[in-house]
């Protein structure tokens, strides 16, 4: 028979065992955090109708989108969790209580052009808050807290949630007669980051067509120093001229004022006026979160406040806002920076059971019983092999505990509890046994998924 | 702007807030349990290249299965998980250590035609284990332990794990000289449970040209009656005449004699001759799970031992045992049925904290704050309603505790906790809030998922 070459397509993600068990710790965390806010979680298929899915339409999503049709069928795969919720909401509106407050994790599909780094699948997780015609400001202000919070239980400390508002700039942007080019001159700052002021201020000359002194001016304002405070004391010195600008200063300063009751300390957020994204689907507050010590990876976890979440489905107003954070990037990226921490077990099980012959078959898979009974995730070695390949076995797949059960040990009802790490071998009851293994274990089960050097 | 109707594909399950909570603690219970067992968790992606997924071609499967292109790239959606492994395992082989125990969780794709009860995307929960070169009979005797231990998890009791080896029937078979019909005749008696007795005589004489008495006798062998212990007995007549069913019948016997010490009650398994599962693929034993109060449903996990897991892929030999649950489908099912616990708590949240006038926030969200570091799940109702609609909205979303937090309560550092269950108020400080809450609680977040009558 022929044999066809086994692979995976590029721009596929595809883990090894030890790698896979941290991306779900990653993912778990995610869930736990999210959940500890109120969101609930939803799960929408991958595949929806095409005119469904490209309502809005147009764009580089239109090019990169896997599109197909079965039987009659105009089929696409989600390139995003926002087109789905918005459906979701639009369809499901009746049998919702709003504010909807809703986390999703799942695999979206961009058929993008395939570079290291970069995936055509990917894991997406966000959270949206979704208001019936209206919404505090408050949700603004919570958004951070969640951030804050999400990213501490991942295990970082070295990060900064990154906090603007599109009014401020929109209003801005009019009191300088700059209104019909406010969405030019976003998309132009919004690349500050990556190629630097000069070239963003060449831009805006040649391309929004801005007065060198405008453009000058653009750049010395989005640049103001300071602290968060700092920064609202400066911009207040522009209030009364713009009344979408006041807006947005009303709001930013209520985003500031909370953070402190929502927990999230002063060296992990601040204002920042460059702050733009490039959607103009934002209206409020928008976000953007960055490694501090890694900041050429950009942000890895973004989003901001929207004022229409369904309109090509529903005239209902529903307001919104929401983060996203691409999982398989941030991943990828983590591993990359080494910074996947090596404390978390990555062992199929806590305990690999050892029968030692024939006659002790029976009493380890007792033992086995009796550990996971008593919460121990317990593997046991059936095989036929000779010890050295047993205990290699144990070895390559990493287990931190092996429980050797020879005939002495079967008769006796004890077990040889080695501990792989120190060596060390006791003879004990398998209840002991189990104790001494959850508590070694305890603080892997619960350590972190990453660990900053 | 034209509306699109906001629509989901039908045969795509998407659930409602409340249902996919269920479904949440549905899919944890289960990794929960194959983690217990030793089993690693895999993910693998949901796009494959058509000829590496079609590798074995023809039947069904290819009719079913969503193909397109993409750019130059012939694709295809996986339709099972088995497939997937076949490939991780063939090409990961030498980073691999074997045996290899996975559990996988994830969405398949089958386009079935629609209707009630039938899905084109559900998810499939799968464990296998698979061997380099050979793989020991105690893994066969292991599975129906991971199936108890996981449903017993799930809160079912009243369910069975029924076993048969292929080997004793092909070596039975073989017996009557019907070895060149093995296959059809399996087929045959795998319907027995739908479509009864007489049919299946009659399928057998005329489909597989079975002499009438032989026909009877191969029926009477499989109605063969009694306990699994009997059964085994009752097969002993028969050993030494066909060296495949007395291998057959050592297996058998290996994994009944094991069920003791892996824990499984005797009422919770047995031995059942008719189980012959339709795939030509499996070699040894063979599971089906089926719920006793609800036979119509049919078996619920199914599975067996198989030889050849990578043949496609590798010219390795890769023999394994694995089983599948149908997630979508038993949810749905147990959804149907009414079988899903209502103890469970499905509101976003365990507590909504009401802050009733704007002088309040502040406290609000510090004492949601504060809840949420005692692991208490919070969300702060931020909106600028009427007390009323406050109130109905926390009825609506159904959560079990409301905090109201007026301005005499800001003042003194206090919360009014209502149980909305009880309708008991009591005003007391966050920290004893959050106390009775996770105690009062406790229950609902271990209960099982399902909930028999």
């Amino acid at each position: 028979m022929a044999l066809i070459t086994p692979r995976t397509l590029s721009g596929f993600m595809e883990l090894l065992p030890e790698a896979q068990k941290k991306m779900q710790r990653l993912m778990g965390t995610l869930r736990e955090s999210y959940a500890l806010y109120g969101f609930t979680p939803l799960d929408t298929p991958v595949i929806e109708a095409a005119d469904v899915l490209l309502a809005k339409g147009g764009g580089e999503t239109e090019k990169q989108i896997y599109r197909f049709t079965k039987g009659d069928s105009d089929l696409a795969l989600r390139f995003d969790l926002t087109v789905p919720l918005a459906k979701y909401v639009a369809l499901h509106y009746n049998q919702l209580a709003f504010p909807f407050r809703r986390y999703q994790i799942g695999k979206v599909y961009r058929g993008e052009r395939a570079q290291r780094g970069r995936f055509r699948e990917f894991y997406q997780a966000d959270i949206d808050i979704v208001g019936d015609g209206k919404l505090d400001i408050m949700n603004e202000a919570e958004i951070p807290a969640v951030i804050f919070h999400t990213f501490r239980a991942l295990g970082l400390r070295h990060f900064c949630i990154r906090v603007n508002n599109r009014k401020l700039l929109n209003g801005y942007f009019a009191m300088l007669g700059l209104e019909d080019r406010s969405g030019d001159v976003l998309r132009i700052i919004d690349k500050l980051d990556k190629v630097g002021r000069d070239r963003v201020e060449a831009s805006l000359r040649e391309e929004a067509g801005l007065a060198g002194e405008t453009a000058s001016q653009v750049l010395d304002f989005l640049a103001c120093p300071g602290d968060s405070q700092d920064k609202l004391r400066f911009l207040e010195g522009f209030l009364g001229r713009n009344d979408t600008f006041d807006q947005g200063w009303r709001e930013l300063s209520t985003v500031v004022e909370y953070m402190g009751a929502f927990g999230v300390p002063r060296e992990n957020f601040q204002v920042d006026l460059t702050i733009a994204r490039g959607l103009d689907y934002y209206t409020g507050t928008v976000y953007e979160t960055t490694l501090t010590n890694y900041p050429e990876i950009g942000s890895v976890c973004s989003g901001g406040r929207y004022d229409n979440l369904a309109e090509y489905y529903t005239s209902r107003n529903l307001p919104g806002v929401g983060i996203s954070i691409g999982v398989t990037r941030l991943f990828y990226v983590l591993q990359e920076q080494g910074l996947l921490s090596r404390d978390l077990l990555t062992a199929p099980a806590d305990a690999l059971v050892l029968p030692m012959g024939a006659g002790c078959t029976a009493f380890a898979v007792e033992t086995a019983t009796a550990l996971r009974q008593a919460g121990v995730r317990v593997q046991v070695y059936f095989e036929d092999r000779k010890v050295k390949q047993k205990l290699s076995y144990a070895d390559k797949a990493g287990f931190p505990f092996v429980l050797l059960i020879g005939e002495e040990e079967a008769a006796a009802g004890l077990v040889s509890l080695k501990d792989m790490g120190s060596g060390v071998q006791e003879r004990l009851s398998p209840a002991e046994a189990a104790r001494r293994i959850q508590s070694a274990l305890a603080g892997a089960r619960t350590c972190p998924v990453i660990r900053e050097g």
